[in-house]
């Protein structure tokens, strides 16, 4: 890896365009918790892991870290009587860190926990580590100022700090981050990440703890994936513009589809493995077609499988003389189809072996060398890369929806030949949306969740809580009803129990995982309810670019609005409600795989009272419960 | 070419999103002079073209349409001695088509036509063709109305419509055309389109005037390119939503850069021929490299050479520890390089000769073979497609930005090895950003624009004239300022005096040629005085997404405010201050070559005093004057 540019820019002033100087001037809410200076912590029951199997293993692997309450912050006047209003804010010293994949956003968290800090002592100390984790490693500082804040409130990408290589992993990267803090003497350590850089946090809150290292590691959940959702997290920082932005492009190509009537768009997603992206994209524009990762891998669809879906409806859709049409598909999707990911598999396994890229064909396995063979050359060699830091292939770089449209254009000709299929040629062109909505101006919305998770993190550490994420709830509601809080970032955590290939070497690691789309939930629903019509009757909806104000300003995400998120609330809720009896089910049995279970055994959190259940539709409201309560409501039968 | 789909849902009503509903309600304003019903049409002198040399050959070609007055439109109380007013207004007959690329906008063009239809005449009858020219041929039709137009109102692409081949031009084309305006007993025929597209609406104009067609023919300038663009048109309906789409994808490029620090991103814009839209998009985002074709077309640039130069940046930018960066390409660069041009000359020659596409490589020429087989096989494959319909390559097609990167990073590996350079690992990201801005709701701008226009195409059809063009013009000024008038197309006609391979057909044929950028114009000259601090210093600018309220809602285009453009209402108001004796000089000899003069004679338009001046410096303002006027105010020498 080459040197780091360390003597960059970062956080110099810059000259801001007219929206971006009027962005600049806006000033997101803080919801009426965190409001004044006083702000009451409650804890809660004892967080345990959702993953009730693993829960074991995690325990055991984060013995300082796992087991810790959950805390909600609640306004100063709040009627609780067993939560305690801090008082001393004595100085403290902050370090902060980008790490992983920038997305829109991200500074509001710097500035929100800038504002915090000031707020209760003038004197405190915020140091923002320049060039990301390697900026950390090497002690890279800039003190953050109202001044270096003033160009990059509620602007885009990562820029006021940078990112580089986006781990704390090593013991030579934790010994160098452990360094830092106590070189600069840091009452807290803030990281701004994903699943993986905040699996990396609950590990640095472990060694710190485990060394006596005083530094607190809060986790912050950043990421355009959105795949960092749980039963805290309803959804990440950066998911909402991104979906935004892209949801603009897809409408774009859609009317130009409709206009012009004789290209197939393939528009492959930026997303990483899971397709909340997609999803959320279908939902918001209506595009012919989505193809999510998890329903391929969900009903094991073969490359050619899809190929045939996609050549049917092409077909179905010629019949109606239409010769159009947008195909969407999340980055993902290569690793969830079963030979791909297979061979990528034998592919990353003959890396790890030290097989050079040239040598690699002639190693695979007869079957896999077959389909390799079979592959066109571009994507042969896309491949071939070496895979990411998390054993995952370079998603970006793998152009799967060429791969597709290459594919459906020769079944088409066939087709076309043999006489089964009558219509027009079929003309594809291809697109990647990813680069060009990371670096967006971050949506009201993500301004506003940046800017009180930034908040939240200040009470995390004025509560002298180590390994915990902020969290900010009921986002779905107007800030005013937000809930904010903090849960210990190894209660996210679920343990690999299968996985092949040089990803094998994850079995038994506990790590907070992508989440992948629920095909149970509301918003697969949705979009499942209306395919049909999606895919006939070209009613494309265009959400229009991102507005900062007027209509479509305040929209939210439609996944994140039409689920039934709000578990902490709906504790909270049950805790302040207790003579009501409880029996909420959820249609889920999403878990049950994991568990391996046939039985479960519910315990109301409430008044106690035991029901056995089938695994099934009560299954995941139980774990979601499980978590909250170490009153064991949730057993093996 | 396969059948049209005629049974689509052209036209059909549509649910739009909340953001849709919006802009749907937006009711663009009129200017002064187009408010209430009764205008005032003033003609002026008789317009000859601005290609002196080409004057006799256009006015050969078009006996019927040439040398037709301009005309402006004022409202009934400008004190005007010798306007008319038109009183008048009996039932008519219009048709409207859609030929070319769809363009942000072109749906107020319908929606302003129908609006001053209707106000003159409630039972007028306006016709929209169905899937565009071939729809226009095969008289398939729907009625424009209210309801109709609902959901089109300010709404982006050409869906309403549709749009198909985009040609009016062989013998048989222009016999159906014919045919369906007498069939149908229009009145006139509106053609909104780029400069193709009204070449063929003056060929059009000219026919049925010979063959005593009453229906006229009016053009519209409707094209993304922005490269319809002259004396009488400072811009093109769309230009302004697409290069604001494009702006705000390439800063968040440029964010993008800025935050990893590790890519090079080589962005390919749409735009054809022409680099206005590379131009506008780097004056409002400072990307730190924009390769215009003129430029390499007037500096004969090689593709190595311009490979070495962005080396030479990339070197540069690595002393100064910067491993990022941003380049802009437009997509008719390739046609600019004289070797890749001469290579696609021979190719489409070969074409024309009917050799096959697997035996085109073999016939090419010694020097064409050996660049054929330097360059890397994907762009071979896209060198070698058909050509299209106006003898171009297909530009959208050619991936020029992925050339250009695999050349640089060949070159940079070589320095490397070579120690001459000893940086990091030089990596580049491709994208080719052209159809997701295409189908974009259209700005603010542009829905005023085209809304305008589509008034201005009423009158004149009420004036009864045949073969002009919409203008609004001073439309850096607001609304309220405007100046509407409409001048033949014939005026703004040039005839190509060299070309090489199959476009040598093209030599004498007048035609509305694409304007290239003024590599003396103001906007240029800006491009240039910041284009080192766009290089090395990273001032990215980010006008964020195209917003309909509040801050950035209003902007225009930088290369419409920043150049002095309202020639005709510079000549208008030179008209009315008779006392005035005026000198002003463009600095620009764009025409030089065209004239092939040492001196002309300059003729003040005011008090006929003469000048004569080396060409050079004030040839420009010359020939813009010279059209305006039959008072010889430009002589050869």
């Amino acid at each position: 890896m080459g040197s780091v540019a360390m003597d960059s820019d970062y956080g110099a002033p810059r000259e801001l365009s007219a929206l971006q100087k009027a962005r600049a001037l806006y000033q997101p809410d803080l919801p009426p918790c965190l409001q004044g200076t006083a702000v009451r912590v409650e804890y809660g029951d004892t967080a345990t892991a959702a993953d009730v199997a693993g829960a074991h293993v995690i325990s055991q692997a984060f013995p300082h870290t796992y087991g810790q309450p959950l805390a909600h912050f609640l306004s100063k006047t709040a009627n609780v009587p067993d939560a305690t209003i801090i008082t001393e804010h004595p100085v403290v010293r902050v370090g902060i860190v980008f790490s992983g994949r920038q997305s829109p956003g991200g500074h509001n968290v710097i500035w929100g926990l800038y504002d915090a800090i000031k707020a209760h002592n003038s004197n405190s100390k915020f140091i923002g580590f320049l060039g990301g984790t390697d900026g950390l490693f090497a002690q890279k500082t800039m003190e953050i100022t109202e001044e270096a804040l003033s160009s990059y409130k509620n602007q885009g990408g990562y820029d006021m700090l940078g990112r580089t290589r986006d781990q704390i992993r090593t013991t030579e990267q934790v010994k160098a981050a452990m360094a830092t803090c106590q070189a600069l003497k840091l009452d807290a350590l803030v990281i701004i990440g994903g699943v993986t850089s905040n699996t990396d946090a609950a590990q640095l809150a472990e060694t710190f703890a485990e060394l006596k290292c005083p530094t607190k590691v809060v986790g912050v959940p950043v990421t355009l994936n959105g795949d960092l959702r749980n039963q805290f997290v309803e959804t990440t920082v950066g998911f909402d513009t991104i979906c935004k932005v892209n949801s603009q492009l897809i409408s774009n190509v859609c009317t130009d589809a409709l206009s012009a009537e004789k290209y197939y768009y393939f528009i492959r997603l930026m997303g990483r493995k899971s397709s909340h992206v997609a999803l959320e994209c279908a939902l918001q524009t209506h595009p012919n077609m989505v193809i999510l990762g998890e329903e391929v891998s969900m009903s094991k669809l073969t490359i050619f499988d899809i190929t045939k879906q996609i050549c049917d409806a092409v077909q179905a859709r010629a019949e109606k003389d239409k010769y159009h049409g947008v195909v969407l598909i999340p980055e993902g999707l290569v690793e969830s189809i079963p030979e791909l990911y297979a061979l990528l598999q034998e592919i990353h396994g003959l890396h790890n072996k030290g097989v050079s890229v040239e040598n690699i064909s002639s190693s695979l396995s007869p079957w896999a060398s077959a389909l390799f063979e079979f592959l066109p050359p571009f994507i042969r060699k896309q491949l071939l890369l070496h895979p990411e830091s998390d054993d995952s292939a370079q998603l970006s770089q793998i152009e799967t929806e060429k791969l597709l449209a290459q594919l459906v254009e020769i079944e088409m000709n066939k087709r076309l030949k043999e006489g089964t299929y009558k219509g027009n040629k079929f003309n594809a062109i291809c697109h990647f949306f990813g680069y060009q909505a990371r670096g967006a101006l971050p949506s009201k919305f993500d301004c506003d969740y940046a800017y009180v998770l930034g908040h939240v993190c200040y009470h995390i550490l004025a509560a002298g809580l180590n390994g915990y994420m902020a969290t900010v709830t009921n986002l779905k509601s107007p800030v005013n009803k937000w809930k904010c809080g903090a849960a210990p970032i190894t209660s996210m955590m679920t343990v690999k129990r299968w996985s092949r290939g040089p990803a094998a070497s994850q079995i038994g690691k506990p790590a907070v995982h992508m989440a992948s789309v629920d095909l149970k939930g509301k918003a697969y629903e949705l979009l499942r309810q209306n395919s049909s019509s999606f895919l006939m009757e070209d009613i494309y909806r265009n959400p229009g670019p991102l507005q900062f104000e007027g209509s479509g300003a305040e929209t939210k995400p439609i996944s994140l609005c039409v689920e039934d998120q709000d578990y902490m609330g709906r504790i909270k809720q049950l805790q302040e409600q207790p003579s009501e009896h409880h029996a909420k089910t959820v249609p889920s049995e999403c878990w049950s795989r994991v568990l391996g279970l046939r039985h479960i055994l519910v315990v109301c959190i409430i008044c106690l009272s035991e029901t056995t259940v089938l695994i099934g539709p009560l299954l995941n409201i139980c774990c979601v419960l499980g978590v909250f309560s170490s009153r064991r409501i949730l057993e093996q039968e």
